[in-house]
């Protein structure tokens, strides 16, 4: 399709997933259990997620009179640190410290000492996987939701543009009864409007936060968790620890919307991919757009241009 | 688990659920393509709601003056007739005939004469497909929401009694840190809320009105949609006849929730045979909730009853 | 497709899927855990198999010592005489009996005394379910085989007809290199000989006799397995009794088979769908095998007729 | 487990798929087509196999005299030195070349010419595609054999060494009959056995050369396909160009195979679990494979050391 100015946040939400990583990973010395268990090698998406959670755990902790205001300083200060690091590819990931949780807190611990030890108190690593890959949905959910809202106005820009354009209407690819292509394109408008909705139920549905956890059963020591929340901007607490630890109902929700999503995409692919073809010749792509076989030739006159 | 009186009603939902077919069936004439073809053989639970669709199709009919007042009584009349013989198991459907809405209207037809063949005026049988498929949707997902209630309260009912009993709380089935039956039961109960919250967010989303839709693109009948969705209890009406004949989403949305729910069950069902069992010993079920081989030798003395 | 003589036997096969069962079930008695335990409303089809399977154990029994040679001719009439009523569905199911053995069990029982009760010496009904499970999907493996030989041998003569017809072959529905419509049928040819290939290596794996199991352990008595699987057609035993009285592989094997076939039809029938569309035009189906829809306006010339 | 020498493969095998990629990837100036349409981000895996199936074109086409034997000597040296480089991770692969096929051989063609040019003659990418993820499948079905066969090896050794420990054998974890843990192990054995026998068929199902079918007819100039066939290790040639060209069933059925085999080491590890609790404590892993959590309080005497 083309870019109507509506569409670009879409697109640049999906060329920025392109990017690719350029984090070092160290692996010599680990074994081949190391080698099994280390999650690190896919896990490094979430260390926003993770340096924003420690920040919040940190400042509660503050509060609570666990850390100094310089001790909470210094781990703000050296999180920021090793994000900007991170996001400039010069952090060294090690497989042998497993996850992303564990390279960060050795890491922050090796460059300011103690304090840096002290985050590990009243926070289990089963919090912070909860929290982080929450927070990650959530923002996947956000781009996706964009990136839709990108698509749903590139489609009314065609709907707009072939409202009087009349082409058949198919049952069982036998024609039935003409409408107009504009009409067609509204069809998959209302299915990524049903998308857009089951994302944001799927984000109201995570959008909690199970920080306070622990391994399973909470804590002795009572943070603030309402505020962690606040901060990390999560509409709630959690009321159940042993729940709140092991729910991954949010991801697999999240990939059925996505999925259902697909199916969409790939039913307007299909028509597309009818449209183009030399029986059907309804549409046409510009050049931009394919890459094409040498075997391809290309229609010259169609009722539209759909890209 | 023990039948609290807010369990009742899931209990009675789904004791309903087995009451075995009674109908008749005729298909000696019938040929492999109308064998390929047919769907009554698993569609004719749809006849509650093709008839309540029916009926009011024929009353906006009849506002718009398609009908008379004495035709619309007729089929009124007929389609109750048709839906009490199901009910009681007397109506013979024939596989000639198809599908659910076939034998239905051909059979009023049959009956009430040129009345009868009126009802197809100004709506196709892609319009019933889609019309009765998101009440029978409906129906479901009120039954299951019904069905996790009641689980919830006997869950609820399980908490309290064993509000102060210890157990450990496990972390790769390895001992972690204690916790009490009281909340690990309130954990499945968290689970429940999450999937009855879907159920809704389904419902929600389904419960739109597709009558009008017509083959797929609507009827040169203007009959009064909203006034037939009110009648069916309807939110509201689609907006877009293409998208509202082929939308199955529902159906993948509402097996998605099914099937996470199941997955809560099943978890339910791992904790409770692990407690059940020699080595954990924590429960016991009730003789009258096992029928058990010949080799199970039952538990004498367990920290709880869970049924 | 035409029915071209070799077809006839998938086409037989087909057919007999269809037969509605008239077996009568009782099931006022039963209680909900008995509705939920059930298996009966499914398991009947495995009525020929557990008969086989009581009549092959029988014999060994009778070899071993542990029937007379009366006991053993009654229990084998008996067996025969419920296969028969099953049959003609003038037997009655018992939902409170559960599933097919013990249903089978009973009524032989009932009907012949002692003798019927003593054919659970030696056997557990885990024996029964592996071995009637076994024997069930390899009938139905042979029904496929000889139901895609027929498809097979229908795109043949297709194939034979329209050696020399040139249609285009596509990449991405865009027209590539031209193809004739034979080397197009011959294709799927190919693909159903895989789908052939894969049912019979899953027939190898599947047609060992777990019979001789028991529960888990196997039996302290002795029966002759060999002897067992060869009356029941099976290859040779099992090895491991846990391993026999758990293995499911076949059935999870067969359904990804079943799948896999079931693609390669979906992309027959979507060639078939495109071809008789309008704009294609390259074929047309029989009215006999159109059952159509009042808005299908039909094809006058095509290139080919595919039925 | 240990690693009793047999099994020393298996797990050489595994280590080996997790040596991370070297390779340097360049995709500043890609487009968002480009990068939608790229597959080199994965298709690299892919190198060794289109060499090899380069290097038998090339000698196919030295042999029909397409090439002099300059040529492909010059093509068979710069296809090993490209090879060397990427394996070496010094291979530059760029996003704008789409696939491992357009980078090999644009590469080639840069450093070597007119003859680099000539490789595609008689030759599609549809053709190369087939072939190397053929060849891929193949050599991943071979390291599998070899795992799993390392595997059965060390289940053989615990089998062997508790030969005569007696554990409960369970129904639904109710204990049923008493085994040997021997016995136990060599249930598994059996499962590993048909998992093996499972992709030795799938195997011999895809080890047939598709080198000659074109983009999907064929080609008018005739290589000699059986020696293309012979020197990749190919057991014979496909019949049919445009099966050849879109079959994909090998994908899915080896996918099939290893999520079955996935089943069974999911079960073997719920096993290995459950014995390895407090409460069933008939196993321990030694230190050096778990990674453990603190809150794991560790077995002292256990019924068996599994690993």
């Amino acid at each position: 399709m083309q870019s109507p100015c509506g569409a670009n946040s879409g697109a640049e939400n999906f060329k920025n997933r392109f990017i690719m990583w350029k984090g070092r990973f160290s692996q010599d010395t680990s074994s081949l259990v190391q080698q099994f268990g280390e999650s690190i090698s896919y896990d490094w998406r979430l260390f926003p997620h993770d340096i924003a959670g420690s920040i919040a755990h940190a400042r509660a902790q503050s509060k609570a009179g666990l850390l100094t205001e310089k001790e909470f300083s210094e781990i703000e200060n050296g999180l920021r640190k090793i994000e900007k690091e991170i996001e400039g590819g010069t952090f060294e990931f090690r497989t042998s410290l497993e996850d992303i949780h564990m390279n960060i807190e050795a890491e922050l611990t090796k460059r300011i000492g103690a304090a840096g030890a002290k985050l590990h108190t009243a926070r289990s690593r089963n919090d912070q996987v909860a929290t982080d890959t929450r927070l990650y949905c959530r923002t996947e959910i956000d781009g996706l939701i964009g990136a839709i809202l990108g698509l749903q106005k590139a489609l009314l820009d065609r709907a707009e543009k072939y409202a009087a354009t009349v082409i058949p209407g198919y049952t069982h690819l036998q024609r039935g009864q003409p409408v107009t292509a504009g009409h067609h394109f509204l069809a998959y408008v209302e299915m990524l409007e049903r998308d857009k909705s089951r994302l944001t139920d799927c984000r109201k549905r995570l959008n909690i936060s199970p920080l306070g956890s622990g391994a399973l059963a909470g804590s002795t020591i009572n943070l603030d968790r309402r505020a962690m929340a606040a901060e990390l901007g999560f509409d709630g607490v959690t009321h159940n620890s042993m729940d709140a630890i092991a729910d991954r109902d949010y991801m697999a929700e999240l990939l059925f919307v996505i999925s259902l999503c697909g199916v969409h995409l790939s039913r307007l692919s299909e028509d597309l991919i009818l449209w183009c073809s030399a029986e059907f010749a309804f549409a046409a792509l510009s050049d931009a757009h394919t890459t094409g076989s040498s075997l391809t030739c290309r229609r010259k006159k169609t009722l539209m241009s759909v890209n």
